[in-house]
C-alpha cells in the first residue's frame, strides 16, 4: 500500500528538462550536452528534444546510456532524420514552430551554445515563466543594461544542478 | 555483435499505432480500447493517443500494464487532465489540432467509438494514406455510395491483427 | 456620427465563412464554389479558405469579383501556390493541420464536394459546434443510423442562405 | 490591358510586413508603432501582427487610417480580444507558437520594444534568413562579443526604410 502510493507520488513529479542546441554544434557542445543528458537521466527526468542531431543527439544519447527516457519533437512530417537515442520520436509537422512544443513538453530549458532555433526556445521558456539555465549561450541585453534572465552555468553538472534548484 | 545488430534492426522497425476515440465512452468501447492497447503493447509496437480519458486513457492503461510504452499528445499547454497510464505526456498547446499531430506520430490508426475528434483523426489519416481500422467507428458516403475506406473489425484482435496486416 | 457607430456595429459582426473542398474538383464543384464564394461577398463576409486550387480558387475568384475579402490559409512555409483571388495570404507551414485554422477562423464552413481534407474540416467544426453546410459532400453514419449533423444545400443559393440563417 | 498588366505585376510583390512588440507598450512603443503602420501602408503593403493591445493595436491603427490592409493572427480560439483595426482575423489557436506564423507571414520584421514573446519572433526571422528591423529591442550577445543581427533603426522612417531596402 504505502510503496503504491509512493509511486504515485513518484509519478506525479517526474520532470521533464529540455536540452536546446543547435544541430550543427562544436566537439565541447556535443560533450557537454552528452554529459547533460546523462545527469537528467540520473536524475530520474525525462529528457525533451528537438530530435535531430548535434546538442539534441547527444543530450539522447547521453541520457539513453544511462537508462534514461528520451523523446524528440521532430521539424518535419515523418521520424526521418531522428536521432537513434531517441525512446518516443514524434514528428510533429510544424516546422521551427515545434519549438514552442519542446518548451511547452518541459518544466526547465538548458541552452547549450546559441543558433537562432535555440534562442526561440528560450524566449518561449523566458515568456511561459519556466527556468532558463544556459552554457555558452546567447546574452541578452536592452536599453544598454544586460537582462539576466538566463541562469549561467559553467559546467554541465552545474547546468543540472541549477535547474533541478529553480524547479524545487 | 549478432544481438547487438539484430536490436539495431527492431529499433528501426518500432512501429508507433494510434488508440483514438472518444474521452466520454462506453464501458464496452473502454473494454476495446484496454484489450487493444495490450496487444499493441505485446506487439511491441508504442501506443499513441490524445492522453485524456476514455478510450485515450483505456488503451494506456491496456499497454502500460503490458508493460508497453505509451505517448499522450495532449490539447492542452500543460500536463494538467494527463491519463496516469501514459510513460510520455507532450502538452501541445494546440486545441483539437493536436489530432493531426497524433496521426502523424502514427503508422496506423485504430479508431474505437465515433466521436468528432475521432472523425477528423481519420480523416487526417486517409488524408496521409495511412492504414485507418475502425471498431464501431464512423462509416462514410458519398453521393449515395459507400466509401469503404476504413478497415472493419469486429473485435481488439481482429483490429490489432489488421493494423500490422496492413503495414506488411 | 449615426453612419459611424453603424459602422462599427457592423464591423462587430462581421461574419467568416470558410468554403472547403478539394484542389482537384469537378467543373461542377468550381462553378458552385464561384458562386460561393460570390454569394458570400455580397453579404459583406470575408471568405476564409486553404489558399491553394480547385474549390479553393473558385471561391476566392467568385468573392473577389463580387469585390470580398478573401483570406487563404495555405499549408506550406511560402506563398507558393496561393490561389491569385486572395486579398490576404498566410502560409501557416503546419501542413494538413492548417485545416484546424481554417476552421477557426471560420463561424460557419460550407464544404463543397468530398475529399480527406474536406472531411477533417467538417470534423473540426462539428467538435467546435460550428454550422456545417454540405454541397455534394460526405455523409456520416454510425451503427447503420444515419447521422444528419452536416446540414445539406441542394445549390449555392441555399448553401450561403442556411449558413447565414444559422448564425442567426 | 497594359493597366492589368501592370495590377498584377503589382500583385506579385504585394510585401508583408509584421510588426511586432509587446501589448503592454509604453507611450513611445505605441507612438512609433501607430508611425510604422502608417509608413508600411503607404508603401502599399499588409501589415502582419499578433493582433492584439500595445504595439499590435497601434500599427493597426496607424495602417488602417493609412488606408492600408492590416492581418492579425491571434494565440486564442477565437477573435475575442482583437485589436479593432485590423481587416482579417484569424485566431490561431495556438497559443505564443502563433509567433511562428507572424513571421512565416512575413517578408521582414520591424521589432518595437522588448517582451519576449518579441525575442521570439526574432528568433524566428533570423532562422528563417528573414530581414530583422530593431527600434529600441532587444540586443543580441555570444561569447562576449555582439552579435550584429538585428538592423538598427532610429525612428519609424528608418526603419521601415530599411525593411524595403532590404528587401529589395
Amino acid at each position: 500500500m504505502i510503496a503504491k502510493s509512493k509511486d504515485r507520488d513518484a509519478a506525479r513529479v517526474t520532470r521533464y528538462i529540455a536540452v536546446c542546441g543547435p544541430a550543427d554544434a562544436t566537439e565541447e557542445e556535443v560533450a557537454w550536452a552528452e554529459h547533460i543528458g546523462r545527469l537528467i537521466a540520473d536524475a530520474g527526468a525525462v529528457l525533451v528534444c528537438g530530435g535531430l542531431g548535434g546538442v539534441m543527439d547527444a543530450a539522447a544519447h547521453g541520457a539513453r546510456r544511462a537508462g534514461g527516457k528520451t523523446v524528440g519533437l521532430l521539424p518535419g512530417d515523418t521520424r526521418a532524420g531522428a536521432s537513434k537515442y531517441l525512446s518516443v520520436v514524434i514528428p510533429t509537422g510544424l516546422g521551427e514552430g515545434r519549438n514552442a512544443l519542446v518548451v511547452r513538453a518541459a518544466d526547465a530549458v538548458i541552452a547549450v551554445g546559441g543558433a537562432f532555433g535555440t534562442l526561440s526556445e528560450i524566449a518561449f521558456a523566458l515568456k511561459a515563466g519556466k527556468p532558463v539555465i544556459g552554457l555558452h549561450t546567447w546574452h541578452l541585453e536592452k536599453s544598454g543594461k544586460k537582462v539576466s534572465v538566463i541562469h549561467r552555468a559553467r559546467t554541465p553538472e552545474d547546468a543540472v544542478e541549477l535547474a533541478f534548484k529553480l524547479l524545487g
